[in-house]
């Protein structure tokens, strides 16, 4: 065997993971969000940046409003999840580089002064974080279902500010019934890892 | 305890693993490659588009000319890691989406007919499964050590064509001796997640 992670835990994780479009009526609590944050905190970022954050829809007034804004095949699961997050990326996660790089806080200004470079350097390392957060959930035995099927400028208009761009909105919770598409099928080995 | 996930996994993934910056000369084989390829593969991206693909340098010669194009500080660890990848984003992943959503081919022109829409999209895909792809190395029981310091242009001249995107490069292998730097600190809760 070439992996050290336990076969279990590579189903939990990876294998028997599914974005479920059904869920049950189960509470997913603020001491599981709390554990799986405590989790993937630590997943890399360049500059140890992470600018992910992440607003949970727990008001029935705030689910009203966010589901205004997905598409029509989302809203029906972004309805009826137990939770519901939006990831965003922070453009401006450079005013938090002095706590977070302490041992370089000129990295804030020697390569974030300029704020496209900052926009583009959130949106891949939430991406990235995103990633991360979606194995945390599934660590906690709960079913992800990432969609960036909605209105960007809605959603950031109704729930962020112009320094937080939306990057996707994750349902979670236990599955439901029939809570699987079929598993769409992956590309091959040799379609992805080239070698020189 | 909130997750699912058991302890030692939890460690081996998020807590005791870090970015090393020396490696131990054992080399990383392509069985495990393959391994991490066949579990991370399962993460979810938007469309199942999966635009993540990767190139091991695994010559003498290519790996001389990669670290060329590293920045300073980079170079050292680059040029000694048991196996260096550069991730990169396909912008033409539309190509594949009739294999990769055959319920739903359409999508391809639907969704995909303009390249900025692809790059951007791409670009936030192939991120979120470098995540993946980080949590998959160390799930092999190695060390991932992403890197963005590096001449963008150069890599994409060099390695890769106008239809991929250098994300990042990441060394791969058993930490030597030194490897850690400190673990830099991470936001709290209250400053990553709100509640609405």
């Amino acid at each position: 065997m070439s992996l050290v992670l336990a076969p279990t835990a590579q189903d939990l994780l990876f294998r028997e993971a599914r974005t479920a479009n059904t869920f049950t009526d189960e509470p997913v609590t603020e001491e599981q969000v709390q554990a799986i944050y405590d989790l993937v905190k630590f997943g890399p970022t360049a500059f140890n940046q992470t600018p992910l954050r992440v607003t949970l829809v727990r008001s029935a007034e705030a689910r009203e409003r966010l589901v205004a804004h997905m598409s029509e095949g989302n809203q029906a699961k972004t309805a009826t999840a137990p939770l519901v997050a939006i990831l965003s990326a922070d453009n401006e996660f450079h005013e938090e580089l002095p706590q977070l790089l302490p041992h370089f806080p000129q990295a804030k200004d020697a390569f974030f002064a300029e704020r496209p470079v900052r926009e583009n350097s959130a949106q891949v390392n939430a991406a990235l974080q995103a990633g991360y957060f979606i194995i945390g959930v599934r660590a906690a035995g709960l079913a992800a279902g990432p969609m960036t099927g909605f209105d960007f400028a809605g959603v950031q208009k109704e729930f962020l500010d112009e320094d937080h761009s939306p990057l996707m909105v994750v349902n979670i919770g236990r599955p439901g019934d029939d809570a699987w598409f079929p598993r769409s099928p992956r590309l091959g080995y040799e379609q992805v890892i080239t070698t020189v």
